[in-house]
């Protein structure tokens, strides 16, 4: 069943081999199909280069599996609790990459400091809140897709809005309207991270650097690409 | 019309990636006609690896489109604005790549540091004023190559001995004679950035490190390889 | 003889290769047979891409060569102690890897700031006390097997949970259950060393970033994936 | 004449780009044949992926052109100069590696801080003095060489126990035996450069981070790989 879907998802999950977002088996990608109710996810810990498309384990929104010989990834109820409260998305991301993983450890949510993060989100990137030591020691994956909820629904952001977020001390989670726009919003978000480094290392430097994307410059950026009047790209 | 220069500006564009300095379609590459007053331009948001010589979009120096089936570049205007004031260059580049962007975004000049930045410039690589919420909210892009061209006049410096510029934050244009010396110039000042960045990293470990190359060895390296008697490279 | 065992360790060898972990011949693995009491390693000096299987070199564990035409890594004896105390590893690998050697370089153990590292090691990587002027002078490389054994011990921690170590001034090696284990450990140990440095740096630039990951979620993380009731991956 | 050495010249220069050591043209290897007393070095200003062996330049110690239709490196005098006072090198390479020129930008000499380090050079690696105006106005290239020769003279060190040095304000000249070795060692200053500056980084995040090898240990690398008993390698 399913077998397109299981397609794409056993192709996006190589694109983050291409893209260097992930070493051995540390990434996974899931795509939904919103009219069966399903989804569709990487088995867990099986590497890249000898997954087959029907390796791909089918679950369903109550997280039980409806089809598949492997294990899903060890990720699968955070990435359930995404699309159950994010009716938006298609697609799913989990990647450790280095950039991202270091701002999700060192706790910080990623400051927009400029148009290369203003053409993907419409403010900073949110580092969740850490879990507690009964959220972690309970159902500690659904937890964690709980606790990003719980962090768009705080700061009152959309999940379109901010197409990513970091998970404290551990790393990133990307989306999108399908499995192949989630491993580009993860790419996009690492060059971002990486940028964002940079950024304040070079000010660092300098004896009065300012650092910080003007609003009006952010919502320029944000509302050509992303906007009712966006311009960019083709129609 | 134009299918020479065309494929020049394909063949440049994919130089990009092979560069390192684009993701996704982060970048574009241009080309002047002086004589027929015609560019040459990628089109917004296609990716290189589909991308054909064939979709290259023609634009006047009015900002029409001449030729194309595809939207140019969201940043034609800048290029535009470029062609009409700096009237001895023939190619330019737009790209975020990761060094420069970082000084483009910590709104900094990238200082001359050592003989690999004074073979390119002759003095530091200009980060150009940021835009007023007027001139962002206005005609942006047209505006973005108006600043440039202010900066430049305003520092009395010439696009002959400053290929490239920073986009406060932004990222970077450079251009050149052609369209493959402008991606070269490109490629040249993300390593000028990386480079630049290093060596203040280095130089804070000191105690009392001093950085700047000194006037008579930048003129002497600058001229050897783009003044009159210069003697690098072949006749 | 053992020419399966002497396969997998030329194999495992040119894995460091391909993850980036060596440059010129700066690295070896070797892998044990217990039964026979005899292991096998990379020859000393020999460059990756010129070696062969039957270049490998047998040892026993008295630090005999038993078979082989070439010398034996001029760091065998190394090997050959953490084979002697360390009786549950099948493979070791040492390289200077970039990241991993900078930590050693400085002294520090590598904190655990993450999940990333939680899923690798259960606690701190921790940097062996250097070697004393006599010890250096002595049987320095037999010595410095002694020395990891002795920091394993003082420390009060296994092979097992920590499948790593930084020599002072030196640079790493890991072990694991076979010789690919061991490769990938060297890998993740990178990985793990990178995100670090990039942690502190990222935390650095903030007024009150605290990093070090909470001990129940490095129990949690630690546990998932190594402990009696490990559900990551497949059966 | 000399096609032996053009050829050897012409793979070494190609090594350059394998290596990741030069983008574009920046990179020049000669090497000497001492009986005849002729270099071959590469031609200034010519892309490695057009250039032929027979394109390699012939040249006498005076400095004058004995074969080749092209231009020789602009840096030949500085080639020269090394030729005619250290008398034990065989091979030349001069780079623009970005973290051995950003040390040179900064004019810091690289301490010795691992074992990588001693592996490779006696002590740290000196940052020669800048040139005066006079030097760099005058025969700036010639000036180079001997401010070099100068700088090992005055600290009594031998081109065989450093084989690298850093041209202030510029970027790294490296030697050796013959042409492959001498950029084996451009590899390896480049690779120590960076482990030497992200030492300092993972040592200025700790309070009270010590580093520096210590004597003793720098002499036993050393001596286990150069000296009259080294044990490293195959005879």
């Amino acid at each position: 069943m399913l077998e397109e879907l299981k397609n794409q998802v056993y192709e996006a999950n190589l694109k983050l081999v291409e893209y260097g977002l992930v070493v051995l088996t540390w990434g996974n990608v899931s795509a939904i199909d919103r009219e069966k109710g399903l989804f569709v996810i990487k088995p867990s810990g099986v590497p890249y280069n000898t997954m087959k498309a029907s390796d791909m384990v089918v679950m369903d929104l109550n997280g039980n599996k409806v089809e598949g010989d492997l294990n899903p990834s060890s990720d699968t109820p955070t990435h359930l609790e995404l699309y159950r409260k994010f009716d938006s998305i298609g697609g799913i991301v989990h990647t450790h990459s280095s950039w991202a993983c270091s701002w999700a450890q060192a706790g910080r949510d990623i400051p927009a400091y400029g148009t290369t993060h203003a053409d993907f989100a419409n403010g900073k990137i949110p580092c969740a809140r850490g879990l507690t030591e009964k959220e972690v020691n309970g159902e500690y994956e659904l937890n964690t897709g709980k606790v990003i909820v719980e962090e768009f629904s705080k700061r009152g952001i959309t999940p379109d809005e901010c197409p990513a977020v970091l998970i404290h001390r551990h790393g990133p989670f990307a989306w999108g309207k399908d499995p192949f726009k989630a491993v580009e919003n993860a790419l996009i978000l690492e060059e971002v991270a990486k940028m964002a480094t940079r950024t304040e290392q070079v000010a660092s430097y300098a004896d009065n650097a300012d650092i910080g994307i003007e609003q009006y410059l952010l919502n320029k950026h944000y509302q050509r690409k992303h906007g009712k009047n966006a311009y960019y790209g083709q129609k």
